[in-house]
């Protein structure tokens, strides 16, 4: 690839800069608009060199990579039109592409290719990168009928370097899609906690939330401001998507008021098997078994219960805890692989003491 | 409470059995439609004895507790109404209230009090039961005007005994709260599932389905006939309540279209305070502090992770696992008390080997 410029070399930008270099890619050139960042990533090694503002950073690069926050990207785009060499491939990280890849195809032509690593969050600054961090991820390529093959070619290397696994997709697909799988779910989770809390008081709430409002509402304490900014970038697919959903709960509504229960079985059972599809592990050793234990709320207890899995071989696939709302203990929830080893973990927490049954805490 | 009869001996029934005897009330007699169920109560030693009729089970009975699904409980009253004796107290432990007692009053008048434990799933049977499955958690009462304060005083005394905080609400407003807090998220769950399915094939899916997702739709997998059940014992409510978070969908897609960043920056920050709050632990020693590590996907790595926490005295408060959906390898995110907690076992980690980086796998 040769020379790497990385402009933005916050957590996706530093995790890339190492993850090139270990892979004896480079020289990696990076540059950040917050200084302390740019020089977080040469004292991490993340870049051989900082640069003192973009233009420098992108000389002679054969591939830049535009690693800035996703409603900055188009503008660098355009600070950036002249400067980067003729013959260099430009690619971003943004996690909406419709907007982005328009702006990168307007400033570079056929050398832009729009990407999403599906990996991480950008609020989390040079000290979390990670050259680890795109081992085994997918990473979406959003080329265009324009997009030359030799472009794309060497963002896939670049890719392919950092450990992720390339999809393609067409951009717009692919902000509809991210519309649906993560920002309407967003702003599903944050308006489900609106309307519930705008009812009873706190001890009510309390005693009648549960494990699955729990699951629902938890991506509702994100960082306002990051979300802002990603909804805003696929505005039009987010509209697009509360209306699809909006239309569902219409339906939905419509089911119940006339009653027809068969109907509603049949829809949350083909819900419930897409849900279970989508998820399914191809690798499972067996059929994953849910055991529930009341634990008490101290040190040590996770480790007890992990290392009697880890010792008969059982494989903890998932694992979580609910706190009682009273404090002082919990529920811990583990999805183990296969039937036998199951039943050898709960034989053994049983024989220390633990109270454990088969099933979730809420079904 | 002299004799207890438990209406229905599956995990609810047959745990309240247990909990009773091991606190010394009694006797219990148990009733089950399914003859296994209540010999598996017999064989459990969750009963005294069984009765071969709910008429026979109620005999001088002083409190009885129906524990049969929700949508069999008005049904149970009706049965019971002239076999009850005429001092004896009813209570129920049905997950809708409102028709419920509508149904209890006109058959026991002043002495029929609603309940909802707040604990466990009425699926999963007898095997399932567990005599501490009620300790420590919410337990709801709905009483009424018409209410004898002996009849409340008398379930209350039975939900203490068996460890759970009993919490007065009206029957009307446990509904709509319910339907806020569990009946609406769970039908929303599965209508996300099913708007995203519809878009995409599963490699598009899978790259573009977070942790976040996953998280939000967990619940979209629970039983659909149990679900079908619940949400036909609550439709007024459900309906009502799909039709509040549909003016919230509604409202949202109006701020977005119009470009209003501010005041949905805004709104997101108050969803994110409002979940924080209701979740919020008041033991909590110092901040909680998020870490994620890439993990091998094998047996024993949890038991490591958690007894180094364990021997540094870090109290894990939440722990997830995200698999790649590659397989071989995933993401674990550790929620530790306190800062200083945290970065001690982050240094303990890294010294084993482990990349730990602070914040979580989504924002």
């Amino acid at each position: 690839l040769a020379r790497v410029a990385v402009i933005g070399t916050g957590l996706i930008g530093g995790s890339l800069g190492l993850a090139l270099r270990s892979a004896g890619e480079g020289p990696v050139v990076g540059y950040d608009v917050d200084p302390s960042a740019a020089r977080g990533a040469l004292d991490r090694s993340a870049v051989d060199t900082i640069a003192p503002d973009p233009a420098a950073a992108v000389e002679n690069a054969g591939l830049v990579i535009l690693a800035a926050p996703v409603h900055l990207i188009s503008d660098t785009c355009r600070v950036l039109a002249s400067a980067v060499p003729e013959e260099a491939v430009v690619t971003d990280v943004g996690s909406t592409k419709r907007d982005v890849v328009a702006a990168g195809e307007a400033c570079f032509g056929d050398r832009f290719v729009g990407g999403h690593p599906m990996a991480g969050s950008e609020r989390h600054g040079i000290e979390a990168a990670d050259g680890e961090l795109f081992d085994g991820a997918w990473w979406i390529l959003t080329p265009t009928a324009k997009t030359s093959s030799e472009a794309y070619a060497a963002v896939t290397r670049m890719v392919a370097k950092v450990g992720a696994k390339p999809v393609a997709l067409d951009a717009e697909d692919h902000d509809a899609l991210a519309a649906r799988l993560s920002h309407v779910p967003q702003l599903t989770a944050s308006a489900l906690v609106d309307f519930a809390v705008s009812a009873g008081d706190r001890e009510a709430l309390l005693g009648l939330a549960g494990a699955g409002f729990r699951d629902v509402t938890r991506i509702a304490a994100s960082h306002p401001d990051l979300w802002v900014a990603i909804i805003r970038s696929n505005a039009a697919a987010v509209s697009d998507g509360l209306e699809g959903l909006r239309e569902r709960i219409d339906g939905l509504r419509e089911t119940i008021d006339k009653g027809r229960w068969k109907e509603l079985g049949d829809w949350l059972a083909r819900a419930r098997a897409a849900r279970l599809d989508l998820f399914a592990k191809p690798h499972f050793v067996g059929e994953p078994v849910t055991l529930t234990m009341l634990i008490p709320d101290r040190p040590g207890v996770l480790a007890e219960v992990t290392t009697q899995a880890g010792e008969l071989g059982a494989n903890i696939e998932d694992l979580r805890i609910v706190h009682s709302t009273e404090g002082g203990r919990g529920r811990l929830e583990l999805i183990v692989a296969g039937t036998e080893a199951a039943e050898l973990l709960t034989a053994r927490l049983i024989g220390l003491g633990y109270h454990v049954y088969r099933g979730g805490i809420d079904s």
